[in-house]
């Protein structure tokens, strides 16, 4: 469809949705424009933007003969996933951001596009601005691939940020970011990491060629992270970032964890700040890369989605390379490492079953310990990690 | 050439030639062969790795009915000019690293590439490992440009690394970068700026689709940087780093520069170290994007060569989106801005021409101000700064 005008037919109008049409707006090299706009409240939003043409059916903007391309920025992942399957198999090209449908769905996804011959794009789905999905996919695909981690998370990583260069209450900061629409309408999708999680489980299938079901990877977030953790980080001159982690082993396993990590000031990661997403991807030869962008904001995320529209037209898609590769890495838990633990009563500590512990500290206020646990014990007892507001952060010796 | 074999005629075997050669012996997957090697010395490089096929003739390679691609990594631009064009006229695509060659000849390499409907790539030209062009071409393509600047080169970004974080004398770093086989055959095209000028020149193109003639751009590097410099970073809480800075103003000119900048904390090229690259890239929409990785060493580059060698079998192509787009900005020296420039006689100071001095020091050790100077004179007199060791570095604000 090299020179063809893309007409979109648009699921969502909210920060990135409104973003894509005033980009749309501001770039008229892109020969795009919105044609149907599917939303829940069409009232509200044709007195608002009546340029735009808003319905609330679905098949409307799908059996649209107009439509050429589908732009899916909804919330709800089902029926994200109605929408997207709906337009793969009517044949029309999809560019997605819904990392919670696609993180549970990418294996099927891909079995459409390739059935269909039609393509799914969703690099906004990850790390917002950063093109992490496309390099991966373009650039790093020849070399051996060690690692990909990094902050996936802006809504997090902006609290962090006050807390840490600010010295904000944790409260404070919480607030600040709700008022700068950083934070999901659910905050604990992004404090307790599970928008990090879908973001790496994509990450991961591209990355290493491997998909893993979200349900089974230790994801641990930063609700109950206290004024103690934060002075025990100060104190060993560090910062608590929210990591998400895939790591191939020199074995040939593949580890993954969404967690609080204690990094140290030689890391990119340390300054990584507000609600920026970092990336470090670490391959063989290459050797370390880091990628920075903004990671929350309609903005910054709309641009993405432009960048897979215009994709689109140049008949670009996902080849998923890795996942033919001979020999895939074997996903487990069964590792152990280096953490730090803050915790309220012994019963905690026994929970989580220490293979070793070298330092222990407890005062009337705190107890926190540092040890090695397994972490495939962690991802058996989250729940109650969680319900006993246990506080557990990965600490790397460097 | 989807399937096709890839089968390699190479030029060059120094550090990114032997290190995409064990590469490729590491990526089976990569379905390429290295055929044929052009080099000076034959008998050197056949006693040392007999299993390649090598020649000193150009000929020998470019005619080999067998080679179905050209790798060009040779030192030599104008000797690596005769290769390129001989390859594209043949219509053999060509991946090469020379950026001396391309920041000279690019119009005309664009120009026969059309012609001959026959790919040339060359993203490990700049910056190494950090996939810039690409990113520019396919991903930041459908933004409002707004700049590109960084750290451009390696080897002079290791030496100020030693210099200030490890309180190396200049001189030892130098020593130590040499060492270490950063620096290329002759320094003072990593040191005075002239290796950072040509990576703006690639970049400038493809991210604003303006070529500038390296020659017009204000280029100056940091031999004559002396300990009272350092001093005087260091009470500012800046860090001096070697700059290529391309910037569109809002009223739609084009300046250029590559210079030494006083840094601060607070931006993400402070903590940019030792041998990396760091390009901060800004757009309207998207923001503030930020990509790091190695920019000197075999490995790094010929990793990016081999993505380059990769796309080939795609038929990826550039497709200088930029340049045909409406309103180009105008490349223009005009422009007055904030300095430091340690001096050592009162002509020194004249010759400058200040607009503005708001600082003025001096000691029976040192002397410098900060004011403001006209890019445009900064160019006109770059030969004089030099001959009188005067070191002169941005200053911005913030």
């Amino acid at each position: 469809m090299n020179k063809q005008h893309l007409n979109i037919g648009l699921f969502g109008f909210g920060n990135v949705g409104r973003g894509l049409y005033e980009l749309l707006q501001n770039v008229p090299e892109a020969n795009a424009d919105i044609v149907r706009v599917c939303v829940r409240n069409v009232a509200r939003h044709s007195a608002a933007t009546p340029a735009l043409n808003f319905t609330s059916s679905m098949e409307e903007v799908l059996d649209d003969p107009a439509v050429n391309i589908v732009v899916e920025l909804i919330d709800d992942a089902e029926a994200a996933y109605r929408i997207v399957t709906g337009a793969l198999r009517r044949r029309l090209p999809v560019v997605t951001g819904n990392k919670k449908m696609l993180a549970r769905h990418l294996p099927e996804l891909i079995h459409i596009q390739k059935e269909t011959g039609t393509a799914l794009l969703y690099d906004a789905s990850a790390c917002g601005s950063i093109p992490v999905i496309r390099n991966l996919e373009e650039y790093y695909d020849n070399d051996l691939q060690i690692s990909v981690k990094g902050i996936l998370n802006g809504s997090s990583n902006f609290i962090l940020s006050k807390i840490f260069n600010d010295g904000m209450p944790h409260a404070e900061a919480l607030r600040l970011a709700r008022e700068l629409g950083f934070l999901e309408s659910d905050p604990t999708l992004d404090l307790d990491g599970w928008d990090s999680l879908y973001k790496l489980v994509i990450l991961t299938l591209h990355a290493f060629g491997v998909y893993v079901d979200p349900e089974k990877i230790f994801t641990y977030g930063i609700t109950h992270m206290t004024d103690a953790d934060i002075l025990f980080a100060r104190e060993k001159g560090r910062r608590f970032k929210l990591i998400g982690h895939a790591e191939k082993t020199p074995d040939g396993r593949l580890i993954l964890a969404v967690m609080p990590q204690l990094i140290s000031k030689n890391k990119f990661i340390y300054s990584c700040e507000d609600e920026f997403n970092g990336v470090v991807i670490k391959g063989l030869f290459y050797g370390k890369q880091f990628l920075v962008g903004r990671g929350a904001g309609g903005h910054p995320t709309s641009s993405a989605v432009l960048s897979d529209i215009s994709s689109i037209r140049y008949n670009y898609f996902y080849r998923y390379k890795r996942m033919q590769s001979g020999e895939l890495p074997r996903f487990t838990n069964d590792i152990s490492f280096r953490v730090y633990v803050r915790y309220n009563t012994d019963e905690d500590l026994d929970l989580l079953q220490f293979e070793e512990i070298s330092e222990r500290y407890y005062s009337e206020d705190t107890r926190y310990v540092i040890g090695r646990v397994n972490l495939r014990r962690l991802h058996a007892i989250r729940h109650l990690l969680s319900e006993r507001k246990i506080f557990i952060a990965a600490y790397p010796n460097d």
